[in-house]
């Protein structure tokens, strides 16, 4: 990664707090040519830091920049330290629900100088080992404003965002914390309580589970601690959408095998829901046809089914590996624009696949 | 694929019905080398399947074996019509709901000959054209049974379902109905809800939209009219599993950002309920880890990829690629055991991806 003339930013940069996301963006800035300093009250994921070359942990004198990486219920205690010691420095902060946080550090002095940030990337690891300086690539970087925000540092938090790789998305704090609510919390707990109903059934039920469950209840398997900050920190905004949640799924419940119009329009809504969602590349979904292939479940046989398709010269434009009940063998579906679904099912059968689509 | 001595199926099958499931069982049949006979109303599809291979169009003298794949309108009748006209023929049908087609077919003469079957496979495309002999290749195949079922006819049936290659499991109609409402129809309501949200949603807001919102919505694009008559055929199970459900969302939607405990106990049973479900080769789920790889979205890059994880030596568990936002550059996530994760970074390091875990 080059620095661009669009995307300098000015230095120093000051790190607060050592863990995945303030290590992951001091390595990325490091690795950019940026002059990075890095603190952490936790002196063990400071040294852990520096041994990384995430940055320096000397001591800075006037940073143009501080990112605040601490946990949720600090950020507003450490902006404030930094507003005050710091009177010329960008203050930004990576916590995950804004609108609270906006308000209360619009009553400090200085609060013109900071802008949010929220940086939709995560790892299932914590802490400096897991940090990356690719943790950012691609994923979107929401960045948040109040009313006094200054302009110039709310580019300035642009230009981070881009120089780490992230896509950055300039928004009201409002208006970021009602989005989450809608894109990520309501569905981890839609995920969470379709998960919740398989305790106790029998095995013999659940061994009937295809890859629909295991798609809808993925991210139910996350820490329980974070998101219960997550979702407290969100309250309002998420329960507005969950009572909304709540009116349809009464509706379902009301018009199952009674009024097959009504719910037939509470799919047609959904249906029209997943087609609203941004696919590769930020364009709406295409559709695309799925390739089944049969691959026997032993190292160097997903390589040489790759190899294959490499040279049937057919685009991979998503895959995945279905997990299999009883048998050695697994299940690649491979997702290609639909007029290239024979060309690849030919070209695997001839190789000795055995393919479908 | 060879008849063992242990999956031979007695012939000849007649298959009524030649859309996308009775066709793959055709196709399969025959390729076994069980003689197979097809039937259909619609004889455009009859001729489709005879000239895919799938069997022949002769009329039929005594079938050991009916399987009725008629749309589910249609199948009480059609059974009925199969047990009188073929006295010592066993029967199945494909439907995916089982109870109250065994309650109608159970006060028919010829009833203990009748045994209900669902595989848990399909494809978003329908019709003789799509069907494929692989099509139920490692996947469930719920053989369903009532009081009356004669034995002989249950052990018939799991031959089929194995010699086409799924995995049977036999267990009484309710249970199954309970059961798909659990892993499949109720999942698939909560998908629906979930996208359901996001109509009229501002673009902004759906543009913070990550892997996990994907995850839980995509089975919610499926066929609607479909889902209408799977839903309405078993509503009173599935709208038990939905009043849990619902008490569970109550309970979310009191105890945000009002009682952490009582949410943390709703993120814990969901949680708990992942872990249940089965995972490759019909094992719990074992703990993996992720490693992620940016690629360049072009062909033969991901072979490349490939390439060079099976010169690591590490096996791949599971495998994604996540769509990104704005940028023409794929991110590949690799699901590994833990203790591999390491060594696969490295590998792909040092050949000049760039991979972190």
């Amino acid at each position: 990664m080059t620095v661009s003339a669009e995307t300098a930013l000015p230095g120093p940069v000051l790190v607060i707090g050592c863990g995945l996301i303030g290590t992951s963006a001091a390595l990325a800035l490091t690795e950019s040519g940026v002059v990075v300093h890095l603190e952490d009250i936790r002196s063990a994921n400071l040294e852990l830091a520096v041994s990384r070359g995430a940055g320096s942990s000397d001591p800075i004198e006037s940073p143009a920049l501080v990112i605040v990486a601490v946990p949720p219920a600090e950020v507003v205690e450490t902006v404030q330290r930094v507003l005050s010691e710091w009177p010329a420095a960008a203050v930004t902060d990576v916590a995950s629900v804004k609108a609270d946080l906006h308000v209360r550090i619009g009553s400090l002095s200085g609060n013109a100088r900071y802008v949010g940030s929220h940086p939709m990337a995560g790892s299932e690891r914590s802490g400096p080992m897991a940090a990356s300086a690719r943790l950012f690539e691609g994923r979107p970087w929401a960045v948040t404003t109040g009313p006094d925000t200054d302009q110039h540092v709310v580019e300035l938090v642009v230009r981070l965002a881009e120089l780490v790789g992230g896509v950055p998305l300039v928004m009201d704090a409002e208006a970021h914390d009602q989005a989450v609510a809608l894109v990520s919390h309501v569905p981890h707990i839609l995920s969470v309580l379709t998960a919740a109903q398989l305790n106790g059934a029998p095995g013999e039920h659940l061994a009937l589970a295809g890859p629909g469950l295991r798609d809808v209840t993925r991210i139910a398997g996350s820490d329980i601690a974070l998101w219960q900050d997550i979702l407290g920190a969100n309250a309002e905004q998420v329960r507005a959408v969950l009572q909304a949640v709540r009116e349809d799924l009464d509706r379902v419940i009301v018009s199952i095998g009674a009024d097959a119009d009504s719910l037939g329009e509470v799919l047609q809504s959904g249906q029209d829901g997943t087609r609203l969602i941004p696919g590769k590349h930020g364009d709406r979904v295409v559709d695309l046809s799925t390739v089944f292939v049969s691959v026997p479940d032993q190292p160097g046989e997903i390589p040489r089914l790759m190899a294959h398709v490499g040279e049937s010269g057919v685009n991979i434009e998503d895959m995945r590996i279905d997990h299999e009940l009883g048998r050695p063998v697994g299940q690649v579906e491979i997702a290609v624009l639909p007029v290239a679904a024979d060309t690849l099912v030919e070209a695997l059968t001839a190789r000795g696949w055995s393919a479908y689509s």
